[in-house]
């Protein structure tokens, strides 16, 4: 009886990405990918039971079948750990609008911003949420993307909300990928509460978290969802931010925070006083609050694609949260007004270019640290033994081609706990 | 006998992109889709035989063969005016070394740059440069692009110029892309001529222009290639470009320039007095000479990925260009050194947010205008009646998708001349 199940072999590199004393990478350590030349991978009962040389794991075990990845990359899944996939219609006629010089102001009149997806998004059904974002999260996966966290918040009412949840949860269900729910009732003030912001943060506290916690039960997930809240000018102030992310935290809840977007409102502090698992967005946080993020256990999350999306100039400062300390991850924040994206290599792309940020750090950032930033860094991520065999054959010669190339699917093949579930037959990003 | 061989019909959108009074569109006209909604293409012998909605063409003819395009987009194959997809290697350890802080002059010491890609060019047979080039353009294909202009450059000596020049036309020929050669011998000056700038001229002046001339003749080609220069300092003075320009004309091939991408030189003028065709990059280009655009039948081609590879944030000032009339391309520039992306909609999406075009400018763009830079207008790059049958179908409800989403491939099959030659199942983006 052979010893494991697959046996991954000659991989020009393979990039195992280790955790750091079982943390996340953190500082000026980041980058570190325990790169193995001719490298191989012993796979057995959907983890990563070895990684070593490929003369190593050959010496070592039969192996029931064999892949050979002869001029290829082999490094992990990648973690998403912040997207809005569940959301209905789209806002391409808006983004022409925004390009041919109409405000912000004109487009909520016409009926834009994020009021229109919450309108189409109301209207549908669980199921039709769920036909809705499966291609998208196809597309993901075709990108490498293994894990991904989601957001609700297109509700901005307790069963509008709880119906986004239940379709992350049915999707988890139905598809190779493994979707984190968050829930973020906090994402805007709906229309109908415009002028009374604390009175919806009433029913975000009074009804909406305790709904989610039932329907948690409910739906038999092992843990609560996040609760997350936009932290922003114009959504969530600080006072309001707090308290429901306070009556989370009493409830159990994990916590997700974005922070400083476009105006720092001091949430980056709040983040890593509530022990929120990360805070993400952080383009305009001061350097005092930069500096705490370094000794904290709360994880820095860069959403390279949202300036990207808007046209913005001004990216996270990721060079001084790593000469901080911090623990740095990278996510899509795939959604429908800022940044419709669902390739992780475009996020890695365009990290290196406005973050400054090396092949090797947005490696890490993307797969183990990423991980950590959704309280999965210990099982996620990394393809160091007892990890899920979450794995990519790029189709590429080195990993810094991950970087280096841009706006082509370097993913030639995906493993999900051990299983191929996307194969290009060795044509990278052909469509 | 059907009239036509292929009907395509049913499309959400069919976007014909028609020549403006048998030109490009120039200046604030950019952007005439001719746009029919529940639209269909009538194909014959390679060609567009007519456009129209379903129920006109079904009324007018019957076809041997019908392609449902429900829920998609039709346009024309993208057209790719410049590239350098000839090329042996990678510069990935440079990529790196750029982002970790490394100065130019450190990466020539440390043998990177352009002569790093001569070097290992140089050094391989026509076999081989095909073989390295063809998964490029098998990508390119795949993102769209029907017709691919192809520069030498990389050789700077007159046998591996003409290497590469016969590489291009081995792969045009045994590839579904028509490749468009250009020679660009004045792309660098090579490291045994430095401090002999005028004695490298000479060289391509006396030997290289008319062995050039001399090799299309022998390849049977139908025209001269292109001659490009690379007038820019630390290449070509603008003396020295007018030079090689000249001499190019008066052996009779139509000219392109690279001008205007780091300093300009007055290369944007002496593409306009030569009469070249498209004058390329246009990045530092003063107003007076975007004005000389505007009246000149020199097509301005922007290649906004090379200040996006670069991490840099000067753009061409497209809207500038419009204002004066000029008639705008977009390119992919897709060279190891500064921008190694083989998708075409990248380019039209990230030209919508650095150059601040709308998706349906974009799209004329990278089609129409894109063919009249490469003096080909009359025949590909729109889909009015006459035109190649270079189909693209795309897996968007609307154009506008183009511009709006970013990082995966739209393209779900492509026709060229029309015969499927790609065709991804519909599942849009997946590899």
């Amino acid at each position: 009886m052979p010893d494991v199940d697959l046996l991954l072999h000659s991989a020009t590199q393979l990039c195992v990405a280790p955790p750091d004393h079982g943390g996340p990478q953190r500082g000026e350590a980041l980058g570190d990918l325990g790169l193995i030349e001719d490298g191989a991978l012993a796979l057995k009962d959907g983890r990563v039971l070895a990684a070593g040389t490929t003369a190593d794991l050959r010496a070592r075990f039969s192996a029931a079948r064999e892949l050979d990845c002869a001029g290829k990359v082999l490094c992990p899944g990648f973690v998403d750990p912040h997207t809005h996939l569940i959301w209905m219609g789209d806002r391409a006629v808006e983004f022409e609008r925004r390009i041919a010089g109409a405000t912000y102001m004109e487009i909520m009149a016409a009926g834009g911003g994020i009021m229109s997806t919450v309108r189409a998004t109301r209207g549908a059904s669980v199921e039709a949420l769920v036909a809705e974002a499966r291609p998208r999260l196809d597309r993901m996966l075709a990108h490498g993307a293994t894990t991904v966290e989601v957001k609700t918040g297109y509700g901005l009412e307790t069963r509008a909300e709880l119906q986004q949840l239940e379709a992350i949860v049915a999707l988890d269900r139905s598809h190779p990928v493994t979707l984190v729910p968050t829930f973020l009732g906090a994402h805007a003030i709906p229309a109908e509460y415009q002028g009374r912001a604390d009175a919806y943060v009433d029913l975000v506290v009074q009804e909406m978290l305790p709904a989610v916690a039932e329907k948690a039960r409910e739906l038999h997930l092992p843990t609560l969802p996040f609760c997350d809240v936009f932290c922003e000018e114009g959504a969530f102030d600080l006072a309001q931010s707090r308290r429901i992310l306070e009556a989370a935290r009493a409830l159990g809840f994990p916590l997700k925070i974005h922070v400083d977007e476009f105006k720092s409102l001091g949430g980056t502090s709040l983040a890593v006083e509530l022990g929120a698992l990360s805070a993400d967005h952080l383009v305009t946080t001061p350097p005092e609050e930069l500096a705490l993020l370094g000794k904290a256990q709360t994880v820095a999350v860069a959403l390279p694609c949202t300036p990207f999306g808007l046209g913005h100039h001004e990216y996270t400062p990721a060079r001084a949260l790593l000469a901080e300390g911090a623990a740095l991850a990278l996510a899509s924040d795939c959604n429908p007004g800022t940044a419709w994206n669902e390739s992780m290599p475009f996020v890695m792309a365009l990290a290196c270019r406005t973050l400054r940020l090396t092949p090797g750090q947005v490696l890490v950032a993307a797969t183990l640290n990423a991980a950590f930033a959704l309280g999965m860094g210990d099982r996620v991520g990394s393809l160091a033994p007892g990890y899920a065999a979450d794995v990519l054959v790029l189709d590429v010669p080195d990993y810094r081609h991950l970087g280096y190339r841009f706006g082509a699917n370097p993913v030639a093949t995906v493993l999900k706990a051990g299983r191929i579930v996307v194969d290009a037959g060795g044509v990278y990003g052909a469509a």
